[in-house]
This record gives C-alpha cells, structure tokens and sequence, in this order.
C-alpha cells in the first residue's frame, strides 16, 4: 500500500490532536528510554485492514520502531488473534496506541462490512461498489478498505469519471443531450456514466452510448426488465437503499454491480486492543 | 464554533480528494458563471450538528457562497426538514455538495446517537461521556457533535488530563504508586484520574487522592459499593461496555459519569441529501 | 477555471522565491499607499493562456488589486495587445509583476505551440494529445494550456487509467498476458491502453480488448495498415518523435489521436510585459 | 547541492500531481516486493544537471532505493551515455519515473543551453548571466542549472540587490535621485545597479555612484560607447534581446557580463529515457 | 523531550530564515564532501536547556550527523564547558551552527533564570511558575525551559484550564456569577481558577468552590491574610510585579504558587559559541 | 509593512499554541456575537514597534475585527498611550490578546533597545547594526524592529552577503587566500566581508579587496589604528561585546558600523496591556 503525502497528512493530524503537547500521564511514569513490546489483538472475528497505518503511525513517532504484521491486510482474523506486535521505545509505543487503534478498528469494520456484502452475492458474478459517501479525509484509506474486503471501487472524486446525475441531466435538457456533451468532453482517459430513473431513460442512455448506466432506485422487477433490454449492450449498477438483506435478491437480476453508500457511511469499528508490557521495568521522572 | 488549523486543513484534504484535478462532469454541463440555489435537507429525524462545517466548505471554495442555516447545531430536525440553504455560483455547490453532506451526515449522527444516550439516563443527574475512541483526524469535531447531542467531553487528548491506566499503574507498581508519582506533576493545570478494576484499588485511589476514579468493567452491584464506598470523596466514572440497553442502571448506581466509546466508533451517519436548482439556466463547456 | 490548493501552493512557492524578504528596490521609491495602474501585453502574436494565474498571483498579494481581463484564455491576441490591467496598490504590483508575467508567457507558450499543431490536422479529425512530459509541479496547469490551444488531454497522472507500456508488458509475459491482469482491475472508472510496437502485438491487443491501442514510433506506411487492421475496434493513438513536420501525414492515415511531448517539453515562453503608472506619485521610504 | 524548503516542497507537489492517488498500471503488473534496476540514459549529447533531483525524487518516495551517479552534474555526456541508475523495489521505480526524467530533462536543457552561449564568448572575459524569467516553483533549480552550464547568476529575487528599473527612475525622478534614494538603503549586505537608456544616463550613474550599470537594448557601437566612457568606474551588463548569434559581438565590446533571459524562458528539455529490469521477477496483484 | 510537530516546524521556520537560498560563504570555502567535528561551549556559567534542540536543528539538515550531548538539560554547566559535540559534514555543520546556538542561548537563559528564583524561595515549598507572557512560537519550549530550572508550569493554553480574569468576571456580573457559569462546563478534564483583587471577592471565590485562586497584586500583608483567610480551602498564586527581590518575602506567607511572567518576556540569552576543526582539511568550490 | 509567507506560519503557529483546541473561559462566559472594544496600551515609555503584527493577529482569527493604529511603528510612545484599538467579535479579541501582545511587547523592546543604542552615538555618523543572533523563527521580526529603532540591518542571512569569518579563513589558509576564494563567486549581487583580528590580517584584507572589514574584538586604541591605516578603503565594522556603556568611545574612533548581538538576544519585552469592553453586554454559553 503506496501512502499519498494525503494520508501522511491524515496522519500527522491524527497524532497531533491525540497527543498535542505532549502525553503528560506516560511521561511521568515510564523512563525515557524504557523498551517494550506491545501486541495488538482483535476482539471480535474479522476481515483485518489497516497494518500500514498502524506502522505508519509507529513509524511517524519513531522510525526505529519494529512492526511485526502477523494478519496482513484482507485476511481474516478470529476472536482474540494477535494482529501485529510493535517493538522498542515504550513512550512512544504509548504516545501512538490510540491512534493507530483508531485507524485499525475503522480500516477493519469498513472491510468486515464489506466482505458480509460479498459473502451474499457470492456466485452470481455481481461486483460490489462503493461510492463517495466516505468520512472527508479518508476516502483513499476507506475505499482501500473496501477492496481488503472484496469490494471494488466505484470512482474516487469527481476527476477520474463523468457520472452525469439527475441534476446534470435536469441542467442538460435529458440524458441524450447529457450524453452528447459528454462525448465532446476533451480527455481520452474518462469513463462516461449516467443515472436513469426510468425504462426509456435507459433506451436513450444505451442509443447514446455509455460506459456505465446507474438504475436508481428500481425494484427487483424493473432491474430485472433493465439488464433485459440492455442485452450486453452497457454495464449496468444497480443503486439506492441497498441493504444487506435485498442485494442477494437484486445480484440475481444479473445486473454488473450494486453499490452500496453503507459499506463507508454506516460501518462501526471492529475492536481491538493493546497489551504493553516493558523488555525492561523503569518508572521515570517526566524529562 | 471556532475553526482551529487542524479543522480546516481536514477541510482542504477532503475537498482535495473528492475534487481532485477538477469535476469533470460539472464543468461540461454547468457554465462557470451560473448561479444556483441548494437546500440540504434530512432524511430522517436526527439531532442537528455540523452545519459550521457545512459552511466551511462552501466558504473554502468560494467565500461568495450565500449559507443560511435553518437548523442550528444542537437542534432537533424532523424528517424532510430543510436544514440550511446556499446560494451562489453553481459550479461552486456542486463542486462541495458531497464533502458538505459527508461532514454533515456524520456529525449528525453523533449528535442523534448522544441524544438517545442523554434520554436515557434523563433524571438521574449522571453526565454522559465521550472517549478516544474517535476517528483520526476528526477528535474535536466529533467532541463537538457530543455536546451537540447533550453530552459531556473526557479529556481531549494524552495531554489535558493525568489519566493512569492499567499499563501505567503496571508499571508503577499500584495504585498508590503511580498516584504518588502523578502529584509530583509539574503543571498546575491537570486533573489526575485512575483506574481501578476492584474495590481494593478503589480504596487505595481514595486514600492516595484522585480527582475522578474510573471504575472499569464492574456489575451493577459492584459499582453500587462503589459509590457507597466512596461517600463522595471522588467523582466516579463507569466504563466499559456501557450499551444505550444498560445505561438507565447503571446511571442509577449513583456513579457520576458514564463513559461510551460506542459514541464515536459505532455511530452511523445521519442520511442527507442537496437538491440544487438553477437561478440561471445555462450549459457551459469545460473553462 | 478552478484553482486547486497545489495550484494555490505553486503560486506561493514562486511568490516566496522571487519576494523572498522583500523588494528592497520597491520598498526604496514607492510610497506604502501609492496607487497605480498596470498594463501586461504581449510582445508577439499569440493564443493566449493563464490570466486566471495573473489574476491568483495579484490577489495572493492583495485581494484588493483589481484585475480586468481583455483576452481571455483561449483567444487569441496580436502583437503589443494588451491582456489584462491590474489596478491598486503600487507596491503590490510591482512585486508581483515578474512572477504574474512568468506564468502568462509559459502558459502561453504552450498553448501557441498546440495551437500550431492543431492547425496542421485541421480537417482531418485526429485529436492532438499532451502527454506526461511536463514542468514537474505544473501538469495541471500545462494540460490546461493545451486546451486553451485546441489540443486534448491524455491521463493526467498514473491513477486516472490503465496504460501498459513496453515495460508492464514484458514484465506481464506479452501483451495478451498484460490485458488480462489489467482486466482484472478494480476500479469500475479506469479505462485501458496498451502499447504495441508491431502488428502482431496490435492484433493480439485488439483480441483482448483495449480501450485504445498506442502505436509506438510506426512509420507512416505501418500506421495506415494499422488503421486498416483495426476496423474500428478500439481508438488508436500514434505516438513518438511527432514533430510539427510530420503531423499532418500521420493524421491523414485515419488515427484517432496524436500524441506530441513537444507540447509542453519544448514550449517556450511568449514575450510578455507590463507598464506601470502611478495614479498618486509618490516616493517612499522603506517601511 | 543543498535541497532547500522549497525545493523539497516542488518535488512532492510533483510526485503528488503524477501519482496522484496510485499508480493504478503498476500495481497491477508488479509484485509490491519486486526488485530493478534502472539505467537512466541521455538521447542526445548536453550538458548534466539535475542529479541530485533524480536522487531527491526517488529517496522521497523509498528512501532504500540506492542512486548512483555516473555522470555528475556540469560535465558534459554524449549521446546514449547511462547519466545514473537506480537500485532497489520495482514499483518505487516506477512510480518514480516520469517525474525524475522531467526535472533532469529541463534542467540539462537549461545547462546545455548555457554552456552554448558561454562558448560562444569564451577568451573574452565575458560572463554570461540568467535573469528571473524563470518557470515560477523553479528559480533556484533554473539559476542551479545555469552555473552547471557555466553561467553566472544575476540577483535571485527583488531581495537580494538593488536594481533601479526604468519605473523606479520614473518615480524618483531621475538616475541621480534613483540612486540618491538608493544610497540611504538600511542594509548592508546590498549591493546596488541602475538600468539606463542613454550615455547621458550613463554618465549620471556613474557620478552617483552604482556598483553595476545595466545598458538596456543598446547597440553594438553604443556598447563600445558606454565601456570607453566607463573607464572602469563601474561593472557594465549588456541586457535586452541577447540572442545566441549576437554576443560574441556584443562581449568584444568589453562589456563585463551579458545577461540573457533566453537561458531559462526559452530552453527545451534534453530528452532522456529510463530503461527498468527486474532483478527478481514477478507480476503481483494490486496490493 | 519529544519533539511535537509544531516544535519541527519551528525548526524549518529557522533554518529556512537564516540559510535562504543557501549558504555562499561556506559553499566556496569547504569541500561538499568536508568531515569535521564542532564543539559547542558555553561562556558563562548556566543552566543549560535546549540540547534536543541542537540535535534537532542538526538532523533536520542532515540525519547523519552524530550528536553527542555531555551536560544534559536540566544540569549546570561551568563558564568555558562544553555542552555538546557534533560530527560529521562540514558544510551541514555550519549551516546550522547559528540556529542551534540561538536555541540553546535562549532557552538556557530561561532555565538558568528560573534556576535563580527558584534558589530565591527555596525552602518554603513554593512552587514557582510561568505565564503565558512567552515568545510567540515558542510557548512549549519556553514552558519546558522553566522546567529544566526547577519551575513549574501554568496551564499551557487558552484550553487546558478555565482561569476567570477581571474581564470575565466583569462581563458574568462578579466572582461568583463567573464561577456558576464556569461550574457548568462540559470537560471532566478541566480546572478552574479565578483572579481575585480583594479579600472580599476572595471569599466568594472560596465559597463558589475554585480549585486555585490567583491573589492578583496585593503586597505582602494582604496576601498574608488571605491565606489566612483561606485555611487550606484552595490553592493560592500570588501574581504581579513578582521579581526576584522581593519573591522570597511572597513565599514566606504561605501561598503556594508564586507565577513571574519575568521567566519568559525578561530573560536573556546565554552566551554560546561552536568552535569548528575539520577532520579532513579540504578547501572546495561552490557545488 | 510586507508580512512573508513565514510570518503568516509564525502568527499561525502562535495563534495555535495559545488557543489550542478553543478558549474554554471566554465561551462559557462572552455570547459568540457579543460585541467589543479593545485598548491595547503601554505600560512604560517605549519605541513602538509590532502594530502590523497586532493586527494580522486579529485578522488571522477574524477578518472583519477593525484595528486602528494610534502609535504607528517607529515613533515613541509616552508611559500608558494607547497604541491601538481593535474593535468586534468580542470572543475573537479574547482569543487574540496574549498573542497580539507577545508580539507587540518582544518587538517594542528590541526597538526601544535599538533607540538607546542609536542615541548614544548619535553626531558620529555611525550606525549600529544587528546581527544574526536573533529569536529563531522571528530574524525578519527582530531585523525589522531593528529599522523601526534606528539601527540598521547586517545581512539577513547566509545567503545574502559572503562573510568570511574565522573558521573560513582557517579553511582557506589565510585572509589572502580566502578572499581569492570568494572573488571567484557567482552571483553579481553578493557583496562580501571578511573578519580581522589583527592590524596585519586587516593590510591583507585591505590589499585582496573587500567590501567591508569587521574588526573583531580590538579595543579602542586598536579601532583607531584601524581606521587609519585603511583610510577609506574598505567599511569597517566593530564588533564584539559592544554594550551600551562602550558604543560611544568605539563610535568615535571613526569606524562605519558597530554590531551588537545584544540589541536581539538581550532585549526584554515592554510591558503592554488590553482592556477591553463590551458593546453589547452578554453573557454566553459555550457554543
């Protein structure tokens, strides 16, 4: 996992608020130059994520911290597994625990969510989506979450794909004319998407020529009659209120991909914790 | 609300990630110079927090950008219930809709969470409490949004507050080790608090002296000796595990404040959307 | 055109490099609240490109400055036109003069060369591309003046799409081999390119399925039967050595795109200067 | 060569714009563990200079990447001459690329330009000077190149030296109130220069007393004017549309130093490539 | 010490101000690759503080250099001792020879300060503390410099502690109204102090419930009765004017606390200076 | 007055270290759109220096407070002036106080220093100038309230001026030999200096040519030989443990310049105060 100069920031932010001036509590009870060894474990079973931000966080504190990952990212951890172990100055073993518990527990419950979704449609060749509705200043680490539990990425921003919305195609006068001024967009490297709502939305998206076209909100029937019409002729991703419990039931109308807004927005933390424990036993003076 | 450096750079990164190298669908379809309204409404009855945020964004883009907000933070809105408007250059909302609704949503979703919290403990005189157990990069927004919901703030970070956990006392050797270490502290300006597992640590935090006692992972009957054992020589604080079922009986063991990591780390967002009309009805092309 | 924060740091990382702890000069003989009135014009005719920067750059040091644009982006401009007028503050003119011109004559360096380039295909319907052969700092920017000549955009960096080159393919064990591991991608936005040398490699490309297929530094005779072979199956872009000589026999072949490095590697500046006329005369002392 | 601030700060802004959120190619391709070696080469005979920013570029991504020189910064290497290589993960390589090859490919081009223009003045004493029309971000890299080339280096920045233009003389009404107002400057460290148009001016100057006289756009006979009539006083630059062909005639005039804008607004990159081969070869999934 | 990000950017603030676009005497005088070792001494007796600084300032320019510290912070050095060593580049080592001596200055001349009231009271179990009269940028290190001369610290910010002044109390209608606004604060972490200029508002104070009262200028004899007055109610700090004449008489009456913005806004620097000898004697040229 | 990029971090820096994570006194007493008045006056007779600081504070935290200047930077101020009022969101002045403060006390107390140093050698026609041991972080500050007390600046940095001191001349194998060295420098804008501790290294000097000659540590007799023996040719500077008590007998000698390190690492701050009263009176609740 190649960490952007954002997640560095991301980082640095996160040390900076947990610690600010200074942990006085540790200071006053562990040397300066005290040792230890900490484990850091998983309370519940789970798809891990997140090993890189916790070396990063380590490392960030104090490049001679030793990280040890035991579960890599996108493998599966049982109840009370021992995720990664971190080595070497205590203070700083202390300085950074919360927050890369914060990152772990986060990164892990996005990618525990997501591998549940998989797991429901597995067999029917249904890719599952995120989308943009991310915590603002994750999404590069969420949506890496996402793919730890088998998800696939929607896009990332606004930049990488034109997904022509209600509002655009409302703007534009309707999708065929949405479509056309897309088609004149400039760089060869953009994807084109757009929304319907409707049937004949969908018969003037596959006349003007999309990549992809997002059926909004459409029961199982009217997905169903979607792929239908569409024969092969465009991706089809089936969008809006989608549950845990319906996407079984839509995967099987054969569209290409469900997305689901609830793998980032509605995911809770998976839990887990820290054992410390000194290689050599000093109380030290603060300073 | 105050606007410290760490909460607008997490602005600048999250606008950065979902912007990118520009919106590339918006600029083919909307004119630079169009102007629009937006209305951000709810989706579901929640408690109001994030709407300083809201307006930060937009501000951040263009500080031309008009917000009115009609629910302020700490508000109850109903279901459907418009929450604030913004009125400027089209591109410009677009451009921060989604960064806007994200802050929002999450916020939000705090604040309904503490509320329901604060509900059930009503009457009992016991003060609900945040953790550390927040998302990297987001603490003090997230400590905001408990307050938002009625609640209280514990510390801040490693750094406003002398707190002696089970590693440290550990490492001091008791309780009354590691407190007599902590009054040596320097600053005139911490609290001390420690934890304690059983009721013989509690007695010995008690004789040591400490601000607030956090008693960890006790029953019901053993935080009701508690409170009976301490004849307000402490405040007391309950922790660990502590669920929206079991707060009423604990609340009312008499214990001073309940502390809920659930707050912050298994809070969902509150569902927000934006619609956003044209005052002046223009396509435009790219530049 | 939106001013992204990079963009926002290059300009105060060229202002700090030329201001550095102040104009002594300036400070010496222009009284603090001098006025005065700026003109910047052109030594040459040119497509004109970056008055937006002009602009950035005069409100990065005085948002009072009022900056009036006579030639847009896109236009173009005889010799000794004048592009914009900056009003205000004396001092701040004065100091922001030689970065304000450094960006305009660039900028307007490229897009008078694409535009150059354009003019040669015109008629034939091929698509002038940049690549990524730009001022390390300034890819945005640069790919911006392209447009601003009539030429398009390829990628903008290593995350918007998938572009198998010499090296991914030998290290894929062929280009078949290379598309299949492509196809295995995540992200559902990301379109694929691959580059091929001979006729073999196209014809296995377009049995695999590209996007579009680069043809890499084919004579003339090899890229029509290129064209030929393809019957359409994917979009085609001839790449290498493509100098303004040779462009217009190159799009005659029926290729979709050429792509030109010489774009912005071997641009240069457009003459650009500005005229400075106090409203108040009035010398000053430093500070 | 010492990497200031500034300059650390334009090479992240240029990974960042060239990666941006991952190289999506790569990853797909190349196992995370992989080991290369890459050979930078040179197409076309020119001047070096840009190593220790091919250095900068990879060690800030991996810092365990081993860089060695072979050709360092202001000799000169011939046609297909290995100008470094590169040692060490793959995909760092890789990322890593594009953006070393453009700051080594426009820094050589500004050195192999001004070592042009020096041979064309050599014997006669002569030095060849840049000026700050240079790419805004690049101003110490450009003026770094230029003394690769065997150039000497103008002021750096409007702090640096007091340089009367011709509107300073405007407002103070005169060269002799220009410098009279000049000479009451604070610093110490400030050397001071006027420009002048005329002998007249000339003679003014060097009453008042000027370390340098810059002579704006005279011809060759007036040139030889102004250094009779100097007789010493004062150090004379020739400025004003210094073009390759003219300054050999220019510099037997006995002008001390002719300073050129050309070196850096008018430079193309030396075109340079990067061959890549695996020690250890694998292709690996995305993460 | 750890070094928060603040303090690092404080660092590059100074070595960016004082080495600027390079360092030109010493790039024509030593060799790049110069070996030598420096000597840091110091002229006069003192309390030294400041030496992780040093370290700091040195591997912020070149993580290779070897810093050896022989009197630690917090310890006191003789007239002519040397308080730390530093091996490695010549050239790093005078690049940052005046920044490192401008810290250890500073700060050493706070500790040693401090180190002097602290004598002063010593024996009546007076703590005496800081304010937040300190340098701008500063205020950790100044704050850690008070520590290393045996002082202790007020509250750090604006946000670690609620401390009622005049203008507060003015505006909440009297000490005792301040105090019940204050008492409904949300943040277990927080203690409260109010600033009483009477024996009158004293009382109300004692009786609203304050954790330390500041006795604002009274003379000796009011402050005698105010701890009288007090009986052990509250902690006491005796603030104003307090300068080292007179400090020992205010301990003698009991307050606890005795806070002298003097420590900070009136301290001056030691005298330090940095005798450099290079291992390998090589005169070298400018790049 | 320009304020740098750099003394906008400064300003951020401060502003941050002060307010932390918010001013938890002021928002549980003053309304957040409680209106007021501030005074900010001087406590003792005193050169002002620092208003333009006092008012980026201000506007850094709130850009429509209103600050208006009294005493403007460079005049003297009579004990218990008021040297400038800031009017608006009264929490906004409550946030900025200390900080503006600091600034204006530090930066009036080294102009006040300056003054009296200036005035005691007022009639020779010599000027005191800084040095480089300033406050890191602050050395365009403090070089600047150097101006506004009459003094005069030394170079800025290493950067802006060669200036050969003991350690170079060592290097270089002697005066002669050091001053070849730099005579083969670059850039056309650096003046240069060299260091003498004697009357022979001064002829040295005196013959290779230099700029300016800092006399270093003679004494007065010294000094006056000094000045005979060069007799124009050169500036001299006297430098070394030039206190107040001495700078006149040193002026007299004839010398150009005297250099007092003490004028930045010895001044202390001037006392300064802030009254400030509501418009509207209210009292508030935190958020």
């Amino acid at each position: 996992m190649f960490l952007t100069d954002s997640v560095r920031k991301l980082i640095r932010l996160a040390l900076a608020e947990d610690i600010g001036r200074g942990d006085c509590t540790t200071d006053l009870i562990v040397a300066a130059d005290a040792q230890a060894n900490g484990q850091i474990w998983i309370k519940q079973a789970a798809r891990v994520a997140g090993t890189p931000l916790v070396e990063a966080v380590f490392h960030t504190l104090d490049p001679a911290l030793q990280v040890t990952v035991h579960v890599p990212d996108g493998d599966d951890a049982a109840e009370r597994v021992i995720v990664c172990e971190v080595a070497g100055n205590a203070r700083a073993l202390l300085y950074g625990e919360r927050t890369a518990l914060n990152f772990l527990g986060r990164l892990s419950g996005i990618a525990t969510l997501t591998r549940e979704a998989v797991e429901r449609v597995r067999g029917t060749g249904v890719k599952i989506l995120d989308t943009r509705k991310t915590t603002p200043g994750w999404r590069s680490l969420e949506k890496y979450a996402v793919r730890m539990g088998g998800g696939h990425n929607h896009r990332f921003g606004l930049d990488d794909m034109i997904l022509l919305k209600d509002n655009h195609i409302a703007l534009a006068g309707g999708v065929s004319e949405a479509l056309a001024l897309a088609h004149r967009s400039n760089a060869l490297s953009l994807k084109t998407e757009v929304e319907v709502d409707t049937l004949e939305q969908l018969e003037l998206a596959l006349e003007a020529g999309a990549d992809v076209i997002l059926l909004d909100n459409m029961d199982t029937g009217r997905l169903r009659q979607a792929v239908q019409q569409t024969r092969g002729r465009a991706r089809l991703e089936a969008s809006g209120n989608m549950t845990l419990a319906r996407i079984r039931e839509v995967a099987e109308t054969g569209v290409d991909y469900i997305s689901m807004g609830a793998l980032t927005h509605s995911a809770v933390s998976v839990d887990v914790g820290m054992d410390i424990e000194l290689t050599a036993d000093r109380r030290g003076m603060r300073e």
